[in-house]
């Protein structure tokens, strides 16, 4: 628990499955430079590993690391092959990352999955089940609800009234699917994820206001990923459509009658006002926010911690707050350094010639 | 599932319950124009509305979108319903959007409700269930709560000890009500709301720190609506109250101590830090921060993604970081543009004139 | 409910154990000034305090409040002391509001606890639950968790196979424990916290992404506190590491691989990309976001909001986006708001001196 390096357990991996530098080696396909019987039971990186584990050495600017890593095994680029350092077995191989990628599976310890309806869960009327569907315990089940073949549904989730699911849908604990919510085939989504609320709309009555009714639906198409604790409301007038393959990070939000296209990543708390679209394959980096009725083109590139509020053409990264594109954004800052510097003798020079100094509003005539 | 076009599903509306367009010409008051028998059965808008569904053309940057729709009936402004467009049936009505609001509730399909004590809910002891009251599947009620007439609480939901709610308080799945909260009449608490928790307060100890005791109470006035996994926590020395007829939406975090006015408008994500004051009819961005123990005056704006960190008078626009009057901010961003483009003649003028440059300091005197 | 002035409960508090002015004096050794048979059953700020509550008078700022304070019992700087106002009685203490702090436990009502495994929880296989444990009703722990002496887990919670709690851990309601994470002793999870969820890692492939297996684990050390609805990602090649004694206040985002260190404080809807490595007794502020592969070092101070895409040194604070050190920042406001007012006079000396305007790529130049 101490988490320091002298914890015997420091490094990842669950330490389930040892296999020795020569099984890697020929799984990887790489070169096998040291004694092959040499076992690991997980992966870490250089100055974490230990000596029965696994690590990778493909940056020169990790050779400081390198030198004096206790790793096992090391997965080492062909450039880097003969440097001097951490006396592991090497295994040479082209490209030391993704092989590394394809090891981690099997470090991988999988939670057991009992496959079959536990008595705990609470299952409405008129529910259908697919072959294979996992329910685990205290999952509770509206009526009508569809569930397709091979899907897992975790501990404490709620699937609300009439929703459906496609295939190998996994629900993790302690989701809630709001009432007529579809879900397409493999979409995953993780604790605490809040999908199909009715969203945030409200119009002004006498005495108060009248919280619009959101007969729209909320889908998420094949593939979609939604994070732990993020939400992804229903439409009032339009859909709220989540395009395949797309997928959400932690504590994300997509208002409603949003529409995102396919193959979009949206990182941790990035959101989405309503009625907003957004093209295929965009980035939305972590914080950002998009406001409400714009449209973001396909490709686009929205930085971490973006304010977005008008339309972004396709292709084009933007960043900052009234976000810009990307190059503006620090020809900005760069005018803004190199002025900063000169300050005062600009408003001597101004002085010296006699010309007036532009009182607030003039300034501000060009902004409007 | 596909979401594109071709589904013949696409659309808003749940399609439950079709209606004429002569009956939705009588029922918003509109001049029918085309076939009174044409029937639709959902909402959606003038681009993904089929011959089933109902459309809107109030704005004529649509008109793109209007000249080739599907939708089977449109409502149209007076001052565009002469214009070519869709072969839709027309029905022209002075306001268009607020006709189609009105519409909205008839093809909401709700939730069925079971009145009554679900057997697999777990009820405390000198628990008061009012009448009417909606206990759904695996709720958990702690001992000595007051449930008033009306509420439905939803799957999965806990009601901490001593809690106490108004009548017809809905309490959506997996929501949270931390012991010793007050919650008044029509307040809504949307999936994974967290309500009541104690604030994040410490004191420096020898050793480590101190967690201070929270003996503030959390006051959910009447109408207020907590989104999705939003939290508002108790106060420690104060009570934390948000007022009556404050709308909060997916996400938002209110801090200990905090006073919420009436009728405020929290858009998603945003945060309010401890002991912070905030009027009445405050509108409050999404991503929008305000900072600890500061006073917003009523019926502000705080656009979204400002970051507060000083009082805002009534009634203002603020925005951007650190947050000042909006105005101020277009006209820096301008004058920064502008001189952006003369840099390097500034700097030779400068140079020309023999004036020294500011170091870094003697500009810097002038910010502090 | 009303939340007014005018409502008779008004004030933190719970009630639950009047006290005497003579005992708060003689408890936190401060000198009484008037009755000390006066009780008082609560704490309140001046301006809500009433007949039966203590509040605190030690800046001079507050005296409007002070003079008409219904207070029962104020805590008064020795400084303030002969001032007058409130017709409350007096305890003159050098440090007031500590002193209150040490009088909230008293006022503080906590939550009954039942110690034992309540029968509507659902254990798993080979479980070992140390003594004094209590589990509330509808848990669910997976097969293989160890759960030490004291702990006490929440309604609702979930408890995933294999995870390892020290001792006196406290999950609240509804938090998940993701499969095989390790909590040290004393770790609080509040309401709806997930930890342990396999992080947001992702490879192209051949017709779509590879999700990528996550091997790594996720700790929390010592005393660590994670905020209702925050995310706390294991590791994909690295582990996730809390430092012992580190708090995160709600809707917290700490991403895959990402080593946090001892004693931080992460104020609410924070964030930290992947693989960021993060020192001893660094603050982040509210809305602060972190990109992934920085390194911040010990002790340093990231304001509310900050945008951190690059390493920030030890002991600094840093503030903005793209985030700098906070003078530097400042630095540049001043000297925006100073050029502001002469924007145009400069560019007619620019023309006047017949100099070229840069065109944007050559501002641009230097930026890059």
């Amino acid at each position: 628990m101490s988490g320091g390096s002298s914890d015997p357990r420091a490094g990842g991996g669950d330490g389930r499955e040892p296999i020795t530098a020569a099984a890697v080696a020929a799984q990887v396909g790489g070169v096998l430079v040291g004694d092959g019987a040499t076992e690991v039971h997980g992966i870490a990186p250089l100055d974490r590993a230990g000596p029965h584990e696994l690590s990778v050495f493909s940056n020169p600017r990790y050779l400081p690391w390198f030198t004096t890593s206790r790793a096992g095994v090391v997965l080492i680029s062909p450039e880097l092959a003969d440097i001097d350092g951490a006396s592991a077995t090497r295994i040479v191989v082209a490209k030391p990352v993704d092989a590394m990628v394809t090891l981690l599976a099997r470090f991988h310890r999988t939670e057991a999955r009992d496959v079959g309806v536990h008595p705990s869960a609470i299952i409405g009327r008129d529910v259908q089940l697919g072959a294979g569907v996992t329910i685990d315990p205290l999952v509770v089940v509206g009526n009508g609800v569809v569930i397709g073949d091979g899907c897992w549904v975790g501990a404490h989730a709620v699937i609300g009234e009439g929703s459906v699911l496609g295939r190998d849908v996994r629900v993790h604990a302690a989701a809630v699917v709001y009432p007529f919510t579809e879900l397409g085939d493999r979409v995953t989504l993780h604790a605490g994820a809040r999908v199909g609320r009715e969203g945030f709309g409200f119009v002004p009555q006498a005495g108060g206001v009248l919280r619009i009714p959101h007969a729209g639906r909320c889908i998420l198409e094949h593939d979609v990923e939604v994070g732990a604790n993020s939400c992804v409301d229903r439409g009032s007038v339009d859909d709220t459509i989540i395009g395949a393959g797309t997928k959400l990070d932690n504590l994300v939000h997509i208002a409603h009658n949003v529409r995102v296209g396919r193959g979009c990543f949206f990182a941790a708390q990035a959101a989405v006002a309503g009625s907003t679209r957004i093209g295929d394959g965009v980035q939305v980096g972590g914080q950002a926010g998009v406001g409400g009725h714009v449209t973001i083109g396909s490709r686009a590139n929205l930085a971490g911690g973006a304010g977005v509020i008008g339309n972004v053409p396709a292709g084009e990264t933007w960043s900052g707050y009234p976000a810009r594109p990307h190059r503006d954004h620090l020809r900005a800052a760069a005018a803004i350094a190199r002025l900063a510097k000169i300050v005062r003798p600009l408003e001597q020079l101004v002085h010296a010639t006699g010309a007036p100094s532009a009182g607030p509003s003039e300034a501000g005539g060009s902004a409007s």
